[in-house]
């Protein structure tokens, strides 16, 4: 927890918030507050700055907030993920949400197995949990959108066409395509597969859409790897 | 398992090799293999071919190889890291290895804790393992090599200049410093710290042997996504 995300809820006063649970815990035994010891504050979707421990108990803390600079600038790209195995899922969404992704599609694919859909990782507040970890660890404080689409055809027929309008659009595919580009500053699209990858009906219906196929070289990567790999690639100085 | 790595012992013949376990299971569930079926296979820090399926049984599988074509040529890297928390150093040597980075030292810091070194997957059939995985996923033969470094002073004073001499050396540090480089073309040497990071002393020696601190931008991340987001900024297209 680098940063402390407040939220609407956490406001007691017009620069006073107490907070209590994860957040005091995590304050009292890792940071090991004290009244009058600063801490980096951050407002969810808002501003960050710093706060000061004004009191201190067994249930809650109280802190006096200054909020003062604008978050990290978000990263130019909609992420368009084949819906990972729960057991990744969790932590491809705080590496994702701490590298700055804010728009952010799971996507059903051939290869997604149908009960993929049914882990409760996917249940609104569980994914708005994860986030949050994400932003606390990349202080950052401005909250993902995530999309699940579980209809391949209808999503990349119908929905991605103008989603993906004046955008770069790339799938990520270790097999055939282009090296994938380097260092771009421009509005992106990329279409992520499951492992295993897309099958070839999948690329085509992208391809249709105007997306390019784009490889990482002779080595191929576990999504997990691939995404900070793909994201620093293209963005590397953002 | 994109790969199937032999080994000396698997050959009972010049281009003939008998597997068994872990290698046979998957073979025969995963790729469901059949007599006469072609497999994507892989000598130990050898060459990279296919085999035939010539027998197939509950016991084992044999397999006629052709070995063809060397490896992906490795990074020019080697990467100095603080001694990840054993749940995390599983994902890491795999990361590494299938990001083809053939060599790298653990080492002790201020912010490893002590009892991380007693971990049993340090040991080196452990180790060896987790490097395999990480061959077979990214369709790469040459084992890395992986140092144990428990006493960070004499490390960075007395081995690491000569380890270091004639690269370009860099520490990854969240604060101060300049943006990492893009794109270089060099044998690199890059340390990068623990969760909480190198304590200052550290980053002192570290300067004192040659080493440039570097950060990755606004945002801070972990050690898990930063390793692949440092890799592919330095060598993107490796």
């Amino acid at each position: 927890m680098n940063l402390i995300v407040l939220q609407e809820h956490d406001f007691i006063g017009p620069d006073l918030v107490r907070l209590s649970g994860r957040q005091l815990e995590h304050i009292s035994q890792v940071h090991k507050a004290t009244i009058g010891q600063q801490l980096r504050i951050g407002m969810l979707n808002g501003k960050i700055g710093h706060g000061k421990v004004v009191s201190l108990s067994d249930s809650h803390i109280e802190i006096q907030v200054e909020l003062l600079t604008p978050p990290p600038e978000p990263l130019p790209l909609t992420l368009i993920l084949a819906l990972p195995r729960p057991k990744m899922l969790k932590r491809v969404i705080q590496h994702l949400t701490s590298l700055g992704v804010k728009k952010l599609i799971l996507l059903n694919s051939y290869r997604v197995e149908k009960s993929y859909w049914q882990t409760p990782w996917l249940k609104e507040d569980k994914l708005f949990d994860q986030c949050l970890l994400g932003l606390e660890q990349a202080v950052d404080t401005q909250m993902p959108e995530i999309l699940l689409r579980k209809r391949f055809k209808p999503f990349v027929e119908d929905e991605l066409p103008d989603m993906a309008s004046q955008t770069r659009k790339l799938v990520a595919h270790p097999v055939g395509g282009e090296a994938c580009p380097v260092n771009i500053d421009e509005p992106t699209t990329l279409a992520i597969g499951p492992e295993g990858g897309f099958i070839d009906y999948e690329v085509k219906k992208l391809q249709e859409a105007g997306f390019k196929s784009v490889h990482l070289g002779p080595r191929i990567l576990r999504v997990e790897t691939a995404l900070p790999v793909l994201v620093s690639r293209l963005f590397p100085a953002t």
